[in-house]
């Protein structure tokens, strides 16, 4: 119950700072490139799954979710709730030569330099335009232009019948 | 400062339930396989990295950690103090024909059904035997048996300028 509470507060707090940030900036509702910042804290959430992207991306992984994205996830409740912020690190794909080592042969990659970031952040008014999702894309902590983000929301699209995420919990 | 004598309490919680649960079983300290259990809550601490380990393994893989494991990464202090706990949870590496198709090219690879939690556990008295390290594995939340631990310790022995300890921190 204390969790629950805790998250709807949370949740509470993040549409409440969003709504002011809106209104600060003079944004107009539904806007494609929304003015996401990174959430503070992100590296510590916790874990929805991991991925390897091979081809041009070439990247390993890892989905992290705030308190709203995991208790979601965990109660498999679509569509996420409002304050949900799904992020997605990766970092190159790299052999490792001392795993390899240890293991004998050549298998082992982990994760090397950190390639962005990217972020979905559900605000059902404030992204109505974009399935209630604002998508921002971050390298070294700064955001990406505009143009990087055209293609966002239309990617995801084939994925609206898991509300327009295409990452599945890792049990 | 409230984090730290947080991390110090659950630190010092952690070794006392594991003496006692030592004494109860009557084993000896440094014994190869240490009886150890599957921390509840552990799927909800923090990242550490990510990997990939093709060939016979051929898994995705997320690398946690307690709060003294994280502690000691960012502040890149070793050895790992004692109540320093790492999971190593891995995943069937599957190909997400939903992710290919919205690439547009066969490249994306996730985590399907959980192969194997394995566990590092600090305690330099107890584990003195094997670096100050205990290890387990479970399947299904169950453990293996002592034969299946046997290797552990002596194939992370060519990671000992790293306390044994082959994963690195993602930044």
């Amino acid at each position: 119950m204390k969790r629950i509470v805790f998250t709807l507060v949370a949740v509470i707090a993040v549409a409440g700072i969003a709504a002011l940030t809106a209104r600060a900036s003079g944004r107009a509702d539904g806007e494609a490139t929304p003015g996401i910042k990174l959430p503070p804290g992100y590296r510590d959430w916790r874990l929805i799954s991991v991925a390897h992207e091979a081809g041009s991306l070439n990247d390993l992984r890892a989905v992290l979710g705030n308190d709203a994205a995991i208790e979601a996830y965990r109660k498999e409740k679509l569509p996420f709730p409002d304050g949900t912020i799904i992020a997605r690190l990766a970092w190159s794909y790299v052999p490792s030569e001392e795993n390899n080592k240890a293991f004998g042969r050549e298998q082992s990659f982990v994760a090397g330099a950190p390639t962005n970031v990217q972020l979905m952040v559900k605000d059902s008014k404030k992204y109505a335009a974009t399935g209630g999702w604002g998508f921002a894309q971050f390298k070294d902590g700064k955001p990406a232009d505009e143009a990087a983000l055209k293609g966002c929301f239309s990617c995801h699209e084939p994925a609206k019948a898991n509300d327009f995420v295409f990452t599945h919990y890792a049990h």
